[in-house]
């Protein structure tokens, strides 16, 4: 099997660390990577976690599957690329937005492209901090799967299932979402946390009590902003919504604490609660 | 050594199994609980976290360290029954606020009582929860030791050591908007995440989808809302100020994305990534 890995962050890299684990004993696997980030390409073939390095599309044309694994302004910028591809080949992304990722994709591809989303990732980045069990037992969204040949999906299905992850099929619309509420807005708030407390006049003060709730809720604004920016620009309409819905709950609290009605402080935060007992 | 717990909740039960464990060899160690949660008692004495139960407080007023682990407005209502404590013996709370806690504490006690905050703590509760390791390495906040005498002092802080745990010494005043900032805003805002979420038209299919980074996001507004309310209650100005402060930089972001700055968000978005060059 010849895979191509476009893009070789963390989910790439993690990824193909995955695939050579689960496939080792197929003589035949061959994974080729692809960045447009040279130190990342040399840290990849450096550590076996890709074993050829090209910067030519037309090396990996006749792949039997390829991963788009680059932030999602740049995936959009890349499709147009993939219209020579083999029709064996099978396609799968992993950017965080879907709606407008597959409104871009070319017809000439539609069916071979299956659009995905694994909802697994970290704080890190680049092929150093690449984990090849980042994937085990996370939920991957596949969208839009009826434009797909049944071929394709089930070549991508199979390859997620061997990694042991949960499918979960869902309208591309609906996905960004359910996304902006679960990642993009949570994101956003840890951006936020950060950012409040770097702007008080003693940070360090204030950081050298840190515990793990407040290291449980500034971890992710270590996030990349270049993907974090890509994701809010394509996600724009439903992150201000999500925004806008937990404001409503910090309005409500502040409301509530200002006027001292504790009781209704404590309701609140027991209905909070209740997120665990779906969780 | 006698050690009295009152509070045989996740810090105080912890903190009784971190005892055993550095002073298993002093043969006389007898550490006795109390809590008005009768449950909680049993499941303290049947695992070995104390020696022996008591609901009497003349039963511990000649221990030689008392622990005070429980609801900050409890400390405050506790207080005046530990006027008739030995004078050699030494008092640690462990309330999240300490400014309204130092003011209750009477006269008659005051340089016995060596005001604490152990920066450590889980989402999970009760003496089941209870982790010999949760103290290690952590911070412990001591405020306005010079009202405490040196002996008293000394002995809490040696405990503290001993246990592996990093001193800082604070005001009171500075204590209660640092720990606004660093613990109590982030526990508004997770609660926040999850009422967000939970308000939906349909959460689970919405929860379906989380990964790494919501659990970290929402982990603690699993925590108690007894235990948060009066923290909220007791810090009010500070949590305002320093919610106020959080939702300045959402509203930033809010009005970023809606005029589409993406250079701007970006910008935004590295200012946060420096947390993580103190932290």
């Amino acid at each position: 099997m010849k895979v191509a890995i476009i893009g070789l962050g963390l989910m790439g890299s993690s990824f193909a660390l995955a695939l050579k684990k689960r496939y080792k004993d197929e003589k035949k696997l061959e994974i080729i990577g692809m960045d447009i980030n040279f130190q990342h390409c040399l840290e990849a073939l450096e550590n076996d976690i890709v074993d050829k390095i090209t910067d030519e599309i037309n090396d990996i044309l006749d792949a039997d599957l390829i991963v788009i694994s680059i932030p999602v302004d740049a995936i959009i910028n890349l499709l147009p690329k993939l219209i020579g591809v083999s029709k064996n080949t099978t396609i799968v992304d992993f950017g965080s937005t879907k709606e407008k990722i597959i409104q871009s994709i070319p017809k000439e591809i539609r069916e071979q492209f299956v659009a995905s989303h694994p909802m697994t990732g970290k704080e890190k980045t680049g092929p150093l901090a690449a984990d090849r069990k980042l994937y085990r037992g996370k939920v991957v969204v596949l969208c839009n799967i009826q434009d797909n040949s049944k071929e394709h999906l089930e070549f991508a299905k199979n390859i997620y299932k061997d990694l042991g992850m949960k499918i979960i099929y869902m309208d591309a619309k609906k996905h960004d979402r359910h996304a902006a509420f679960i990642s993009h807005m949570p994101h956003a708030v840890s951006y936020a946390i950060a950012n409040s407390v770097l702007a008080q006049e003693n940070p360090q003060a204030i950081l050298a009590l840190a515990g793990g709730g407040f290291v449980s809720m500034s971890r992710i604004a270590k996030s990349s902003p270049q993907m974090w920016t890509d994701i809010f620009k394509q996600n724009k309409e439903n992150l201000i919504e999500s925004l806008d819905a937990f404001c409503y709950e910090i309005d409500k609290l502040k409301d509530l604490v200002k006027k001292e009605k504790w009781e209704e402080v404590k309701e609140w935060m027991k209905d909070a609660n209740k997120l665990h007992e779906i969780l």
